[in-house]
């Protein structure tokens, strides 16, 4: 069911508060039977629980696993099989790029040809950023779109670029150029949908112009491209739910999904301990506030179970000053699980804890096991937002 | 939101077993305030449990009592909204009728008629089944349908008989000519939409020639017909999942929702024994193994609580053999309650337990009681699909 947005009340100037642990659902030590929030000690979490309504949060439905940005956009309250996006645009925010609607994004890998064109090697090496850049900044002053669009390439890190055409009617039917092989050619950039034969043609012409001058560098010689979208465009928590929103976060990713949602970004810390001084410095100029840390999800794909627990210890000692802001609705929950035993996100549901003045508590501490008895019972994430609203006391009746 | 199937990785080599309890769940005897399930002694699916994600399953959605053929699709991740399977279609599949895609079969009760052709007795007196085959094979050899399409009859049990026509351009929109209830004559096969009247005359054809060939028989001189139905086609666990499957079950019934959704049929077993051993023989030659136990299910409906308690005790002695085939996930539950108390399928929501490396155990036994305190929360019965695909390693991660 989606959200309704004519429910939300326009002018309050309630606080909801958004603490997101990246990655914070786990799968229990056979041997302890607990997992890593629960081997964790959360002194501050568990105090904030223990007058919290508790629950589990399903990311996106059972069984699925989700990528970051479905799994923050599920938090925001967008439906993500409506509100899908493509894995070039997810390339640009994860780069930083501010993408606007009708942008059309590709990933691009700096890869190795041989004289006859052939693939030898899909990631050229893994180049240094310094020799990445150089080809970048080649590419970008030397291709010419004759105006039919405006070209951004990115360099992201080693191979890895993103490339972003800006311009009216663009299309993203386009099939992968990337063979995901050695030893072939790669493939031309085929148009899959009519709506996108214009923009196939400006693809074409890019990647002619590009083979044409980076052909005789010795390792990176050739691009391949994936996961060509286009960015259709959200309504903006603003519009939705009349809740103007700012986030504060280390990593570009999560910046720029909050943008996608129209979230203002008042600065880019650069440790846990600068993104809490910086939402404590920017705190009640929004109603909505969201607050990014991702050390437990790193961990956990690091499969180390003991530092993931121990990263979520160190965002449980930055609580006391998030509470300290006195938000009337504070959240804390994540984006979906990490386990380490895993050492990838997973499909786990992942607790959550709301505190307001209508929370019904349920437990004394912050824990899947706690969490699973609470009083939210479990919870699709696309539907916090409504819960978070409705404790701030930004929602209607419906109906008479 | 349907399952999105192009998640699924098609050449995983993972496995996944799927033993089905007919009826599972249960209603507590006030006596003891414990349900069949948590009467019986278990100790081998207690074992399991202990180490499973547990939950409850809600087969189709609150309230609504699945028969055996939604039951089951929902159980194999089919939206039995969205496929439907008429009563037709479910009684071929209960008499082993290999039914395919196009087909339209219909129920029909062997009845009694007076000389002016009102219905006296609509189950003709319940014939033995010797009787009910002799009308059978008397209509099937001296209907002609002059080649509009094939006939297939099929007697199924005293009274009652399964009609099947198979042919291009068939409709199933035709109302039912049983009026369910005696002194009346039974009403004529009426077309609901213009994309049956052919097929409405082909009934037609039928049930004037079927007539003159009874006329004159004592007991068996009428047909009554209900629940036209057809068999649309439906995608294959293998098209949608990319998940090679076989079934292992005693009664034709099961076999059939099966193989509706392609699973290979090995077997005929004639005890639950020969079953077990069926699929010992059958283990790895698919991805998905789905074994079928029918007792309780049976003994429910008997209303004989504790012999429905001593029926899930068998399935149990059965368990550490199928336990021992080492699937990477194991999932034990039922297609739907069937509480001796009320002798019929119920809705009540049905015990799950999933064994794999990634369960988040919670519970010491395999019960109603520990099943709502599990993991899984509550859970519909088409997302179990999804999840013993997640925990078997089969599905990809939604967006980046």
């Amino acid at each position: 069911m989606r959200f309704p947005d004519d429910l939300a009340i326009r002018s309050a100037s309630s606080t909801i508060l958004l603490v997101v642990i990246d990655g914070l659902g786990g799968v229990p030590l056979p041997q302890t039977g607990a997992t890593e929030l629960e081997s964790a000690r959360t002194p501050n979490l568990d105090r904030l629980a223990s007058t919290s309504s508790l629950g589990m949060l399903l990311p996106i439905a059972p069984g699925i696993t989700p990528g970051s940005g479905p799994g923050h956009l599920a938090l925001f309250g967008y439906d993500t099989t409506e509100y899908m996006v493509g894995r070039g645009v997810l390339s640009a925010l994860g780069v930083g790029f501010d993408i606007k609607p009708g942008d059309v994004a590709v990933r691009l890998n700096l890869a190795t040809l041989d004289q006859d064109g052939r693939i030898t090697d899909r990631r050229a090496g893994r180049p240094s950023d310094d020799e990445g850049r150089r080809i970048v900044g080649l590419l970008q002053d030397g291709v010419s779109l004759g105006g039919e669009a405006e070209l951004f390439l990115i360099h992201e890190k080693e191979h890895r670029v993103v490339l972003v055409l800006r311009g009216e009617g663009l299309g993203a039917d386009i099939a992968d150029t990337d063979p995901q092989e050695t030893g072939v050619a790669p493939l031309p950039p085929r148009v899959l949908h009519s709506d996108s034969e214009r923009t196939g043609g400006i693809f074409e012409r890019f990647f002619a112009q590009a083979r044409e001058l980076i052909r005789d560098e010795v390792s990176i010689s050739g691009l391949l491209a994936r996961g060509c979208a286009r960015y259709g465009g959200f309504p903006s928590l603003e519009e939705r739910f009349g809740l103007s929103a700012l986030a504060v976060a280390r990593y570009p990713m999560y910046r720029g999904v909050a943008r996608l949602v129209g979230m203002q970004i008042p600065g880019t810390p650069s440790s846990d301990e600068e993104a809490v001084s910086l939402m404590e410095g920017q705190f009640g100029n929004a109603g909505f506030h969201f607050i990014h840390f991702k050390a437990p999800d790193s961990r956990g794909e690091d499969r180390d179970f003991y530092a993931k627990a121990a990263a979520i210890e160190a965002v449980d000692a930055m609580i006391p000053r998030l509470a300290a802001l006195g938000a009337d609705v504070v959240v804390v929950t994540g984006d979906h699980s990490t386990p380490a035993l895993l050492g990838a996100h997973s499909w786990h549901q992942v607790p959550v804890l709301l505190a307001s003045g209508a929370a019904r508590p349920t437990g004394v501490s912050f824990s899947e096991s706690e969490a699973r008895r609470g009083d939210l019972g479990v919870l699709e994430a696309r539907h916090l937002m409504s819960l978070m609203l409705a404790h701030a006391g930004r929602l209607r009746k419906f109906g008479a």
